[in-house]
């Protein structure tokens, strides 16, 4: 059995923590596996060395941050191969480039293009653990790259890829997955499996626990991942590939959004090609487009196009519309900021008719009106009024009778 | 003109200090030259990191503290590019292995075999500064090592022989090299100009400003230093090769070292090879032995022979010794904890007699008994009671004029 185990920030926040983080490798290295163990900075030290870079410049040069970053990762790294040794289990520790992470040269969001692993398998196959520094890699001039932030993760599933690991395990602050935010549903139940796709659209409720690419890169290897607690030994969550007991659950999770606008051109003169025109020139200026309605203005002869963005994007958004308003001859724009997007995520609803309904219609009970609407296989959306949001998602949590177990 | 310019760890010891250290090498550039600057860790990084392992385990493996500690200089390298290129100097960091500096394995006091600096002749060609993480290197299996404590000055010095610099500038928070201790001698005075022998010989002095292996490396490849202040404009000391100025100085500073003990096997049978066998135990058991001394005893059939070590090494030492003399029918040992020795250094000896019996004279005047004496061709060294090593310094720099300028 080969296991690719991920601590991240808090899990080797302080000297104790990660004197704990041993003691839990050494427990997996008796019980007969090969451990391959990648770690992120202890939880502070990327913060700290961004604000030092920071209060020295305004735009710090990317190659530099990224030579900046990646020490706090090899500190770990080194820290957590030496608690393991002191508990008397052989570990040496690699940085990026000695595990053959080849990058991109995109620094700070470099992508992985290559993982040779030869060291840390030498180093496995010789029965000792391998502790990885994560989120860094090296482009083919010897530069050091960072992954991102979350990169550790994908350092982790990438590396259980290479290595054809059995399964790789996500230690992190949180017990796994749930099927909403107990912050809103203290009813939120941790689910014990989910596919890879639902995980991808439970979105903001995913991204807290794990770094979008590296499910993307699980999915694309079939890496088998596990997410769970480094406080203590409740199992995790399973974010594994789709299997036919997974179809059985409709709605596997409720999600949400706070982080959106909603922009709208208002009574644009309806002619052929004009929506194409107004999305090319908005991806142009590299805005991220999530949701797209189209109306037909009362005298039939205009159309309201309305679109949400990122929230932090609505400004250059709303410049970008004022002028293609002006240009065409529409009738005017409009920005709502204070809007929420709600989302349904279960593979099941390939099977299942009337989900999407059934989600209107509970909105509709407690008097949330729908603004927008989107659906993909696996998921339906909702935009609304951003005060409803709590409440949105604490009815769809009930309706779908998400805090009982399938 | 190229110079290799090198900051210490107080000289990069916070954001402030790395601006300044910016502020210095732009200034260079500004007045033409190339510039490579190496840089230590921000001062208390390393025992910091030090000490996070020493919590961790008591004794911890080498090749791990060396990926622990080279992250220090890491760090201030990036902030130094950063700081830099702020200023709008071109810079680019590089590491120890992206600078090429090839080790061998000796983790933790690796010693430097090869430095190509491809990459950073390559940023100078184009006018950029050259910003190199001082005290590490890399293996030819890529695994990173240290060069030992005050690494960063042999980084600088070897790196000033591999691009053949105009000049290695070592930045301290010391204005120079001064004829003995400030402390005990307040006339003390900032030497001009040293020779790269007498600044070896310096010892004590000498190792507070520069790592002795730098100087012997700079001797070895004719690299011209000059020590100086980061915190201000003061002209710093140069050492160079012996010239004929130089001979004209007979004694060029007074130093002294308080960590050494003085151990004797008394009354040993005065067999022939005696002596070589006690040395060979004593080497084998990896002392550094320093001075030598013996005697014949009184009866004139055996011999008294008192050496000097490191304090620290004292205990070891004495243990050997018991066993020796017990082996060797001795009449027994002796350790003397409380001694120092104080020595005058110059080229001008070479040229000059009568120095050294000046020096026993100027001790006895002042009723300093003399217990032992070791003289090279550039220095001479007396062992004297400790309690009365400030007082020594302090008549032997004033007996040989070393206030007034040569």
């Amino acid at each position: 059995m080969l296991i690719v185990q991920k601590y991240g920030g808090t899990s080797v926040g302080s000297l104790e923590r990660i004197k704990a983080v041993a003691r839990r490798v050494a427990e997996s290295v008796q019980a007969g596996a090969k451990v391959a163990v990648v770690v992120s900075a202890m939880s502070g030290e990327t913060d700290r060395l961004i604000g030092m870079a920071g209060s020295l410049c305004q735009r710090p040069d990317e190659r530099e941050m990224d030579l900046l970053l990646s020490s706090g990762e090899r500190v770990s790294a080194a820290l957590t191969a030496l608690a393991l040794k002191e508990l008397g289990v052989k570990a040496m520790s690699f940085t990026g480039r000695q595990t053959g992470i080849m990058t991109d040269k995109a620094h700070t969001r470099a992508k992985i293009e290559k993982i040779t692993a030869t060291r840390v398998k030498k180093a496995l196959d010789s029965g000792s653990v391998a502790v990885i520094a994560g989120f860094q890699g090296v482009t083919e001039d010897e530069d050091v790259t960072t992954l991102g932030r979350g990169g550790s993760d994908l350092t982790a599933v990438a590396l259980a890829a290479a290595l054809e690991a059995d399964l790789c395990e996500i230690y992190t602050d949180v017990e796994g997955v749930y099927t909403t935010d107990p912050n809103i549903v203290p009813e939120a139940r941790k689910m014990e499996k989910i596919s890879y796709d639902e995980m991808l659209e439970l979105a903001s409720l995913g991204a807290k626990v794990l770094q979008t690419r590296s499910v993307e890169f699980a999915k694309k290897y079939s890496v088998p991942l596990v997410v769970k607690s480094s406080f203590n030994n409740a199992p995790g969550t399973y974010i594994v590939k789709e299997d036919k007991d997974m179809e059985k659950v409709v709605v596997s999770g409720v999600t949400y959004d706070k982080n959106q606008s909603k922009l709208t051109v208002l009574g644009v003169p309806d002619k052929p090609g004009i929506a194409g025109r107004l999305f090319s020139e908005i991806a142009g200026a590299g805005l991220v487009v999530d949701m797209i309605v189209q109306n037909i203005s009362p005298d039939g002869r205009s159309t309201d196009i309305s679109f949400t963005t990122p929230r932090t994007d609505s400004p250059k958004g709303l410049d970008i519309i004022k002028k293609f308003a002006s240009e065409h001859g529409a009738r005017g724009v409009d920005l709502k900021d204070d809007i929420s997007k709600v989302s349904i995520v279960g593979v099941g609803m390939r099977t299942h008719s009337g989900v999407a309904s059934k989600m209107f219609e509970t909105l509709a009970a407690h008097n949330i009106n729908i603004m927008m609407i989107s659906t993909s296989e696996i998921k339906v959306s909702c935009v609304i009024e951003s005060k409803y949001t709590e409440l949105a998602v604490r009815v769809l949590h009930e309706a779908f009778g998400l805090e009982k177990a399938a």
